[in-house]
């Protein structure tokens, strides 16, 4: 019997869903400590958060709630267990170190199963907090054999979300397409957008005066997967490209940080390429 | 006939409110575009605000919700209709002005049915957005003599909300007492807080690096009362306190007008002495 | 004699450019106020702005600081005096009313000497702050056509700067080059950049969480002059593409403001195709 | 011979300063890469901050930097040389974390020379970075029996800064002016301000929007040292007082960082009970 829930429910929009699927919650006898609805008109979605509490049978609950919804409907029932995630990384510590603190700290509601990195650097850091960092090089190795070569150590652990934190290879299609709305990014992004090699140098160039970062889901379309969030930092003509690329860091573990910690919560619903963020 | 209304909801919490509320608009097939809830578990109280579409009787679906939710419940159905504000000013015209014009530009969702005012020295700005301007002096006034001149002057309009654009006086409890969750206030705030006279002066001697607004409903408690919304602006050593002063008036009129926006689209409950802001 | 100026400095940097500078300043007997430097080591360019007070010779003092500065230098002795602008608007309100609103309040330190427009809309609000407005209609004319009779019309006043304040035309590479330096525009953005049409629409479709406004100098490449300021708004999965135009309003006409004010205080150096704020 | 320094100083105002501090450098034919000075009006204070390069004996020009200006001057000529600091801390990882992690990642200009805690919790933390950590438990001691074992240890290091990264503890006059200027602290603050036991809570029950972090200098005066650097985060009202603790952590680690960073590049003057920042 379970105590608390998050129930996570999407469908196409259609009158009565919130009658049926509250009618189930009250049959159950739970309470809803929090709720949150919302409707794309536009697309005739409906989204749906609740924070239930009560005695219930999990299995059950998702049963009926399903029975309650249309049949393409998406129901999660989502008990308290914590979540565990890896992370892909490559020389950069800003992101990773940010996770691992609120890790170690005892803040980030998830376990970390490994950090696999295509850099040796990152190692010591890691290790110092007792997770596995796994080194798979690949330099003269074709981008699908390196892959699979972290395909194949992702098989030996059972994640929920794969963190990118500031690694730096281009992921295939191939890739993404084992995990779904699983893989989390965070990049760079600046006003205007530059592409190309070395951004931070075209932002100092073009003189810019706030760099950003944005969070995002993975998707076959690099860089350009539903966003979670965003945010930025001002910047001046004192700053030269390193100063830069030294605030974009600042603002990135602040970011990805975020982000994580709205995905572990559950609070994030894919949309096409966009997010409900409840 | 309305074919769109707000549904605002609060009362104590208990099992079955959204099942039972959900269940009226079914009954009544309406469409629900938005609903978020919220409970305060400390104090056992529940926030609902749906956004419904279809076709109903007004006073039947206030009844028919009325009836089901427990009998000290605020039950308010808010069918679209430009609601109506007067505003406070005495001199100082940033807050002021961006009220003028967003409602020039048609973005306010108000009228605004006058300003009164205890100088004269904005009558022309005012007048020139052919909104009636109303000069009550309080020079040589006991303060309860002026108010009741403003208490009969504010008798004339019709209005939802008062507005204190910068209104430089200290208003009697008895004053507060007429209109209970309808006047909106906006202040200069700081970290840490100034009391006594020129905040800014303080705020300049203290080498504060922000700047903040707190706009709030006003109770008797003055500058105490509920918080709608709150930014900050930064400020560094190069401000003097009249630059701080003028970087305060900018935080200010953008706050205000965020929070007077929140409350003219009935998003914000007053809860005690705080809100809940959907 | 002068009692105040503002002494901005710019050109090739080597040494002793402060020594000669400040020599000339205190053969002058001035007090130096305030002071700030910028070299840029790249581009081997100085930048120097000062407020200086004393009893002076505002021409023999700009002649001998001439003299002490390489050839190509540019000085400029600005000694208190309004500056003046002209607004070059199409329909939208919200840039143009702050603009004129912080003019009414004497804040802003520049006499509006008129608003042209290629709509009449805005005529009505111009013309309640007594300010001249322009209407020239572009239907039917060509782009040089309608160009002729703005700059006609521009020759009848003696303007520091024009403010884009939306002007919805794109102009000539022939008319910025009227302008040198002179032009200030705000234009949204967004992370990532959207090009074409609406770009609200495709923000929205996106699923944004922030929205930016960029204020800069206009020059032959749309869009693409050096930056001034720039700011960013944060928006949501509730916001329609309506929604996130008004956000944008906000942040445009706020970041518009604050630019403006940097220019009109000579804060700030062109260089080349970025900015020095002081 | 040194090759780059950083050059501060701050003295009573008077008419020539900058000629003649400019005309030392011109004789040590420096290169100046960036000065920013500021005069304080009201106090008559000059304060001036000078990045130079060029090959120099760096006690002849502080000696004849000091000749060129008031008597009662401070002249700083600081040269590259990593700056060392001491952490006193309690039980909270989160600001001590991202200094850590900042300085494991080389991007912390100084070195950690020791955390000392008055709790052993954050041992592990610390060792795992190869830190020196000692524990000076003050169970059953006076407050100035366990700042004399403080002082004691702090005896054995040679450091320039001393941060206070959510240090639980209230320090005597008696210890604080043993560092003048150089014990930095970072506490939590809000608008309004709350005092007395649990200030989360009060901020709870109070329904504030915002939550800020200030970092200052740590003065006799409790938590009203000079600023350095101050920032806020925002909050709703679905956040509990144990998320409002949770962001304000966020913001207290970000603006502790800010400050360091801005005191180890020597961009700090302490001005009176305020902070010059260039």
């Amino acid at each position: 019997m379970a105590e608390r829930a998050r129930v996570l429910i999407d469908c196409n929009d259609e009158r009565g869903l919130v009658y049926r699927i509250s009618k189930v919650f009250y049959d159950y006898e739970l309470n809803i400590d929090s709720n949150r609805e919302f409707v794309d008109k536009e697309a005739h979605k409906f989204f749906m958060r609740s924070v239930v509490t009560g005695e219930f049978d999990e299995k059950a609950l998702q049963r009926d709630l399903k029975a309650a919804v249309p049949p393409e409907a998406n129901v999660r029932v989502i008990t308290p267990s914590r979540k565990k995630i890896v992370i892909l990384a490559t020389k950069e510590s800003h992101a990773l170190g940010d996770i691992l603190i609120r890790h170690a700290d005892g803040e980030l509601e998830a376990d970390i199963e490994a950090v696999i990195a295509n850099r040796e650097v990152l190692r010591d850091l890691v290790e110092r907090f007792d997770i596995p960092f796994v080194y798979i090089p690949a330099d003269g190795l074709e981008r699908e054999e390196h892959e699979a070569k972290v395909l194949a150590e992702l098989e030996k652990y059972a994640f929920d979300y794969m963190v990118l934190a500031k690694y730096m290879r281009i992921l295939t299609p191939s890739f993404v397409s084992h995990y779904p709305g699983r893989i989390i990014n965070i990049h760079h992004s600046f006003l205007p957008a530059f592409v190309g090699a070395n951004p931070y140098k075209q932002a100092y160039e073009r003189g810019v005066k706030i760099i950003g970062a944005t969070a995002h889901f993975v998707t076959d379309d690099l860089d350009e997967g539903p966003i979670i969030a965003q945010d930025v930092i001002p910047v001046n003509h004192r700053f030269d490209w390193k100063d830069m690329q030294r605030a974009g860091r600042d603002v990135e573990k602040i970011v990805l940080s975020r982000a994580l910690n709205l995905v572990l919560n559950d609070r994030v619903f894919i949309h096409g390429n966009k997010t409900i963020v409840f």
